[in-house]
């Protein structure tokens, strides 16, 4: 029985040592700083997740085809990494993953360019498969994201943004290429539309229990685990799930309080310390980790029709990892 | 007969004017930034250089289908833009076209991202033709031209950049989009492969005369004609073909000087009157002009394969205009 991260590691094993090797074939450029700053975003601590939510989805539609899935799992991790590469020079960011980001060791003109490269090698390669589908819903999925992106920038310090804004913007930013990994999987083994869906379906809720966990981490973890700095989002103005829970609750004063908090050029130790623990007091974080946890059950319900079997069970692992991250 | 970029205009006044609509249509969005900044840079004096191409490309090879040349004409104008707007960003520019640069006016985050978005979009107008050969003509083209972008980073300030650096330089980071934008017109207008080459050949020297022309300018042009700071590439320490010429034919003491200006983080009128004073002397502007002049013939005789018509007259027109701008 598959039932941890480390099961689907184990039982995949060889699969995403295939998948590895061709995430780092694929990059294939001569130009050395493409080569070195590609090659360094790419060892930086990613997990592999949406290669292997595409290679599970395929193995779950009896994928039998010669490598595509191996081939998309790096078109995925390209656009997910080029992503990073541009969020990191947008929010000025020092690290990624607890090292050095990019942008900080190369500077931002190399990170966009590099960022750009990696964008067009993902939809070269996409090319190359001559299927009409995976090309449809990687345009849609890189719009969508470019579009929430963007989204994301304008809500910036709006300290009135909604709980459906807020899912929205998860939505676009993070989970259309959550949603782009199930569904190619199902694309490229000619699954029916209704296990194609049930997979777009558990990407979708798997997606916001995966962007919520990581929002609390931003009130929770301590640097060193979650490996970028506490409070950053709060000290950019981005609003998540937390604040706005805590926001529904707080009083008039305390609303104040935290809108000023949010429109501060630099956030200070007693800005951090007064929203902790209100966030404490108020429950807010916990509310959002029980929200996570009903998008999780959510993702894995969406399964159900599917059969038993190793890929299922480990897609299931992977819904409940996302929740329980250390925190 | 068809003489003059205005000839041209005048010739293809409608077609031109459906492009137009198209471009502002297909951008659609409805994400008030994306609008806001989109239609700015959009509007901001392009010559739309690129769609009229593709529209005469498609002309001359007697295209008779549905609008796929006004759509791909977006497609290209598209590109073309988002890369003007990471380059805006990558090189800090405060004026485009005489204008502020959107990075100026919104700041690089909304650059970095607006450009990511025309980029998706482009592709997804695209994926939307069905053409396996469009698609495979777009996504190498984007490849090479940000395979183009990083190589220019590294040979900043590099004083001993060949000739042939430099066309590489030129071709990988505009030349192939020209280019593009002349093989698509033959592709959707299933032209055979040698009207093709052709069109592909007179886009490959009309990019290389197009650019070494700007190149010039920044030597030569004054601030308002080229709506840029005069020895920007210099202050930048990007190496042209004028410089290039130059520093071929300097003595020792004078390319000492003039790496140590190249290298300068700061360039003063001092170093500008030096550089523009030698560039008289040896008559660097002049030759790289007259190379431009070369490849503009080379550019008008890769057309011959082609009977005589107002298309092929106006892509001649074209050819003449490229080396002609005000200087």
């Amino acid at each position: 029985m598959i039932m941890t991260l480390q099961d689907v590691w184990n039982e995949y094993k060889q699969d995403m040592e295939k998948m590895e090797q061709s995430i780092f074939e694929n990059l294939g450029s001569d130009v050395p700083l493409i080569q070195q700053v590609g090659k360094y975003i790419l060892n930086a601590g990613g997990k592999r997740f949406r290669p292997m939510l595409l290679l599970l989805s395929a193995r779950l539609c009896g994928y039998q085809g010669n490598g595509s899935d191996y081939l998309l799992g790096s078109v995925v991790e390209f656009i997910h990494t080029a992503s990073l590469l541009h969020d990191d020079v947008v929010d000025e960011a020092k690290l990624r993953r607890g090292q050095s980001s990019a942008n900080s060791l190369w500077g931002s003109q190399a990170s966009i360019l590099v960022g750009d490269y990696l964008y067009s090698k993902a939809l070269s390669h996409a090319v190359g498969l001559k299927n009409q589908r995976v090309m449809d819903t990687l345009a849609e999925t890189t719009t969508t994201m470019s579009e929430g992106e963007v989204l994301q920038l304008m809500q910036i310090q709006n300290v009135d943004l909604t709980e459906s804004d807020y899912y929205r913007l998860v939505e676009s930013k993070t989970g259309v290429l959550i949603i782009a990994s199930c569904k190619l999987g199902a694309i490229i083994s000619n699954a029916p539309a209704t296990r194609e869906e049930a997979l777009a379906e558990y990407g979708r809720k798997l997606g916001l229990a995966f962007q919520i966990t990581d929002d609390t981490l931003d009130y929770t973890a301590d640097q060193k685990q979650l490996g970028k700095a506490l409070g950053k989002d709060l000290a950019e103005g981005k609003v998540t799930l937390p604040f706005i829970n805590l926001i529904s609750k707080v009083t008039p004063l305390e609303r104040d309080k935290l809108k000023e908090i949010l429109e501060a050029d630099t956030i200070t130790d007693d800005h951090l310390a007064y929203t902790f623990e209100l966030m404490g007091t108020y429950g807010a974080v916990d509310e959002a980790l029980e929200t996570a946890q009903t998008f999780s059950r959510e993702a894995a319900r969406a399964l159900e029709v599917f059969p038993d079997s190793h890929a299922r069970q480990s897609l299931l692992a992977l819904a409940e990892y996302v929740v329980q991250r250390e925190r």
